[in-house]
């Protein structure tokens, strides 16, 4: 890649911090020649393979409260990595910190996009046998208006495309039911703004229920971020359950943890599928930059991987064609 | 089992009517001693076994309008299995057909127990190694008010304390942050009006997220039925896309696929341990009478367990504990 700014990646933040997210930034420019400065206190970054380092010298907590920190906080590495993107120091911003605290700077620091109401946090399913479905908002606003869901659609399809090659995603809206009648008297509200809405190169399919969430039946699928976010945990906390139960079944039995052992290349791709990591991070969508937000329990794994989706969306210019898809008369 | 009353089982609901339901109803009748009478159209139950049946010469198709259907079709199954409780002539009903119309009817033809605002869809959750979470409204109140959110607690416990054996319920709030500032402006509320309310043999234990779902943290969750239905069929979606990913890949590979049959068993419970037909359907409680609503993919497994939940429920007197626990004064 031939990015001409860095990838400012918050070095402190994580619960792996700042081991694991070091040597994830490390491989993404050592294997993948992306440009990265890392952001955090220097005595904890020392011995990080010659990547440039931006200082900051305040943390912002996993658990502190995201408005007040980044308010006060002024010198942690959440908000400098903000300003290096705002100021043309840095690309985009990789962070998995605390999740609230990165919207927060990302918000404060950039701006948001003309025209869009709120961001939101789109993130990547996995579906066997497909391209993964795109769900937003993941939890940025736990309360919404109709209208801004039709944004979320509309940015969720430019993240469809320039993320994963649809050329015209299929968006739908998450309900208890296919038909437009089905669903909470906001959600049918949702449905009837969406039907409305100028959709560009995608297109509005109607309902879908939580068991499409991993077909290959849609491409991008809509929700307030409290459902949303309950949807992704649930989802998390199944896959999770079912992993667990499986391995612990198959050491009950000896000849169980025989064949076990033969199926180790199955396991492996199957709990990759799975794994939160894959995919690098969810993406703050709606901000004048880009911001990849990455799971608390980031390995270094997942932050390369979150450092190459990080360049790839600034490559394709998704914050620009944002820019373009809600400049639709029905946005408000 | 010796309750006094058959259950009555409507005969034309679900996917695999009539065949599946007679099938099941048998045997929980043969082989659990359960009184069993079939609701339907006695030309389609000529080889049910001499199982008794209660003539309704209409069928609630599985998409049908709810509401409408149910004013409507006063001889369908779903409507004379519900006036067959009312009227004392069964002592429970049983459906895997249209979950609108089945809670319709019993709402309509057994009524509310009295204090109980709405009634809701209680469901099982799986939970590997431990006894199955109680999640409620599973879809029955697309909205909310916080005090129905309180109510829904209160009859879980029953619920899990009746069907489980868990003799203090830990009630939980289903959000998305285990802080009581997490979640949307309903949720907070919700929450205040939880840590206030009488829980007598239960508990209130705060705020959970989706990946608590699976886990043995809690014995009831409760929520609005709009994001209950929504992590339900997340769950189930879930569930479904891991094992035919599991399934796929293990025939991809002669070796894996010659593992994998030596892990019959394992593979075997834990599908079962994942599977609706395992708990054979979800109560809805709230009603005058033990309503049990399957699944409509319900095979007769299903049935048969759907049919010894009803007993057991009858037994326990779930609705005279639900009586008991609603009549709190805060209650509204």
């Amino acid at each position: 890649m031939t990015l001409p700014l860095p990838v400012a990646v918050d070095a402190m933040g994580g619960d792996f911090a700042p081991d694991e997210i070091v040597a994830g930034a490390l491989r993404a420019h050592d294997e993948h020649g992306i440009p990265v400065v890392l952001v955090g206190r220097p005595e904890d970054l020392t011995d990080c393979g010659g990547l440039e380092v931006l200082p900051a010298s305040e943390v912002i907590a996993m658990d502190a409260d995201p408005g007040s920190s980044v308010r006060k906080m002024k010198d942690s590495s959440l908000v400098r990595a903000a300003e290096a993107v705002r100021d043309g120091a840095a690309s985009a911003m990789v962070s998995a910190g605390n999740t609230g605290a990165t919207m927060a700077s990302a918000l404060l620091r950039m701006g948001r996009i003309r025209g869009v109401s709120r961001p939101a946090i789109a993130t990547l399913l996995p579906t066997p046998g497909g391209k993964p479905t795109v769900l937003l908002d993941a939890g940025a606003n736990s309360e919404c208006s109709p209208a801004w869901l039709v944004q979320f659609g509309q940015m969720g399809a430019v993240f469809s495309r320039d993320r994963l090659g649809i050329a015209e995603p299929r968006v739908a809206l998450l309900s208890i039911g296919e038909e437009p009648g089905k669903g909470s008297p906001f959600v049918k509200e949702a449905h009837r703004a969406m039907t409305d809405a100028d959709w560009k190169d995608a297109s509005f399919v109607g309902n879908v229920e939580g068991r499409d969430l991993l077909t290959d039946e849609v491409d991008v699928v809509v929700t307030d971020g409290f459902t949303g976010n309950v949807a992704l945990k649930t989802l998390e906390g199944s896959m999770t359950a079912l992993m667990t139960a499986l391995l612990t079944s198959l050491g009950e039995r000896p000849e169980a943890a025989e064949a076990a052992q033969t199926l180790g290349p199955e396991l492996d791709s199957l709990y990759r599928m799975f794994h939160p990591d894959t995919y690098g991070g969810a993406m703050l969508l709606g901000v004048r930059g880009v911001c990849i937000i990455s799971h608390g329990s980031s390995r270094s794994l997942a932050i390369e991987n979150a450092v190459r989706a990080a360049a790839e969306m600034v490559e394709a210019d998704v914050v620009g064609h944002i820019t373009e898809a809600v400049a639709a008369p029905n946005a408000d």
